[in-house]
């Protein structure tokens, strides 16, 4: 784990959050190379579960909401944390993970007596800071897919079944943290709300949680990584007839990743009653009125992201390369899927001390870069060049040698099979797009 | 402009916030259309100023942040409005706005002296809310891009000049609101903070203003409807040298769609002084350290999104498809620039009560989805399903008749020219890829 964060900050993918101010607890911003990672898991996510299904619509909602809706969801009763304190050196705990951890800074065992906090953060709407201007960050996104439930209906003519499918951030407040950005108090969750009528929710329940870990597997996550975990009845949510996690083995072991609720007719029922709003679907083949059940597909993105760094980290002792300079090294490579990489293509002069040669590559460069997200590199040796690639899982390296001057082609290199086949260059973006393609 | 906020409700682009609750002011739901249009800008902004500059890198910092940001950055100063009640009604104003309005509900005179208020949201980081708790949510992305300045330089071995680029969720605790979403309380900034050796600066910021107009002009924008407004030396921001907005023609009037500013060296400066870290930037070739000046031009997407859904809206009195049904109808189009048009292409069968024309639609449409955000529709007359497409921007229409059965062909329609051509089944995705290329 401790190379994965060391990896992660040193070639640009995650930073501490306000890190020249000691940082804050728990949040992370993301560099230039994760902040692509997570664009392209975005784009795979909204590809597969909104362009490509016939009835799952995209919508996007406000953080800040109106504060009913957390009384209407249950949210502001039951989204909190047991909070137990040490008396002595002001640690604080959540009471259910206190067996697991002793009390650290001070060995003193006085506590106080759990109260139960909530974690969503609280804010005030307009300038007076009183109770009635209250309102909370969403710790989830799911409630504007329900507020908006007719909304989004209505206007696009949908039939039960159909989705409102979300990527958004959201905030808790949690009062542990920890594992590099497994626990953050800002992450972007994506979610789809599947709306079905009473009685088809089970097994459509089966087909979602499926479809879910097929995404995953897609995105090159090893099979013997996942596992589901079926909640137990008397620990669901309090709006939960079926929960099941899917958990990701990560170094420390195994957590969740993403997850699959069957919320039942809860949510739409409790806000209809709430907001006074008649929130029945009108069926029109059988001239019915019903309030909807609805399955619920969960991911958080950060959490995926850091699944899949450390899924695809792999080293190699002696040396990938099998070079006499390389067999004291241990070489690094990020086998991510060529889907999701953050940088798709490489360009090198072999010498950066030949103008012709770097005169070569910048033409590749300006060449490929309408077509694919690339870089530029002339520093340092070849060698050490194509590790750095690998190092951030670049799928593809591209060299102008002194042959590209006279043969107007260049050497195309293959990080996972490191395999070099010259290419013309007139062909290049063509043979690069199939490639990419086809994995 | 009610027209646009009626299309925008009735077709899935914008729902107020928690509207079944009666809304929150300022605070705006993106329906289907909506987000896909914001994704589409987004995608469009993030090609041509990340993917396709040499020199831009992209990052995803966090909307909460440790609080000395905000002192150091000055927001926690400067970033605030007059407010001034009036002592009956308890309305409130911007002091500075107040010339333009009448205390409105009351007709009384008798106002509070102005105070000076924050505009950024306060929130308590863990569960004790007092003063050594306090941060808030972010009014502008900016910020991160200047902390993570070394961090992002060093990882990516950037040379100045450099940008980093950002599009992030930011808040404002408006006073007054209105316009529809032109005024929101929260909403995604486009930014780029780009790093220049001083001296350079102010021909640097010339490039980047005429950078910022190519790509509105390049989404659609009428050339007209843009204008340059130059703050004045007494009325720039504390931190500016040189500000120049881009303003747009709205229906209410002209006003601030985006902007250029010369932040000098004041960001890493003050961040410099308040965190005790060199942020120098050391230059190889000349072997001299310096603070570099940045240039940022920044932009908000909803208020671009808003400009584009104006700016493309068009009605036809008299129809334009000159039947005479259509004769007694005002037609409306968006003529949305195809790269940015949310539904790509729409699939109809000529006529719903033919079986074998709505196999072939959805065969079609099957065929189609993988390579474009595309619709099926079968209700209503056909001619009534090409308006329902021409008034949410759709370019293509694709119809399935008996010719279809027999010849393996269908008819292509474009929404601007409203011209069909037959085209072979096997070749449509290609010819529309073209199209949405060529545009």
């Amino acid at each position: 784990m401790q190379k994965i964060i060391s990896l992660a900050k040193r070639r640009g993918f995650v930073f501490p959050s306000s890190e020249i101010y000691g940082g804050v607890e728990a949040l992370w911003d993301y560099g230039p190379l994760g902040s692509l990672l997570k664009n392209n898991i975005k784009n795979a996510w909204l590809d597969r579960f909104v362009q490509k299904k016939d009835n799952v619509v995209l919508i996007e909602g406000t953080v800040l909401m109106n504060p009913s809706v957390w009384k209407a969801s249950g949210h502001l009763k039951h989204f909190t944390d047991p909070l137990i304190e040490c008396k002595k050196c002001h640690s604080r705990f959540r009471e259910d993970q206190l067996a697991k951890k002793e009390c650290p800074q001070c060995g003193n065992k006085e506590l106080t007596p759990a109260r139960q906090f909530n974690l969503m953060f609280k804010t005030f709407l307009g300038p007076v800071e009183d109770a009635s201007h209250v309102t909370y960050l969403r710790p989830e996104t799911a409630q504007s897919m329900f507020t908006n439930f007719k909304n989004v209906q209505e206007s696009m003519r949908l039939k039960v079944p159909f989705g409102i499918a979300q990527i958004g951030r959201s905030f808790r407040n949690e009062i542990t943290t920890g594992n590099f950005t497994f626990r953050s108090r800002e992450f972007d969750i994506a979610e789809i709300e599947y709306f079905v009528k009473p009685g088809e929710d089970e097994k459509c329940f089966d087909v979602w949680l499926e479809e879910w870990e097929k995404f995953f597997l897609g995105l090159g996550l090893k099979k013997e990584n996942l596992r589901r975990y079926e909640h137990l009845k008397k620990s669901l949510a309090h709006y939960s007839k079926r929960t099941v996690d899917i958990e990701y083995k990560f170094p420390w072991g195994w957590a969740e990743l993403a997850g699959v609720a069957n919320r039942t007719d809860f949510d739409l029922s409790q806000h209809a009653k709430e907001s006074r709003q008649d929130l029945n679907y009108f069926d029109e083949e059988t001239g019915k009125k019903y309030i909807p059940y609805v399955i619920e597909p969960t991911l958080g993105i950060e959490r995926l992201l850091l699944a899949l760094l450390v899924d695809s980290y792999d080293e190699v002792k002696g040396g990938r390369t099998k070079t006499t300079k390389a067999a004291k090294e241990v070489e690094t490579v990020l086998k991510l899927s060529k889907k999701i990489a953050p940088i798709k293509v490489a360009v090198f002069p072999l010498v950066k001390n030949k103008p012709e040669l770097v005169k070569a590559a910048k033409q590749v460069f300006e060449l490929l870069k309408p077509h694919f997200m690339c870089l530029y590199d002339e520093v340092d040796s070849i060698g050490r060049r194509y590790r750095r690639q690998d190092e951030i899982g670049t799928p593809f390296a591209v060299t102008c040698d002194f042959e590209t001057l006279e043969k107007n082609d260049v050497t195309l290199r293959d990080r996972d099979t490191m395999k070099q086949e010259r290419i013309k260059i007139e062909d290049l973006a063509e043979v690069i797009k199939n490639k990419l393609n086809v994995s």
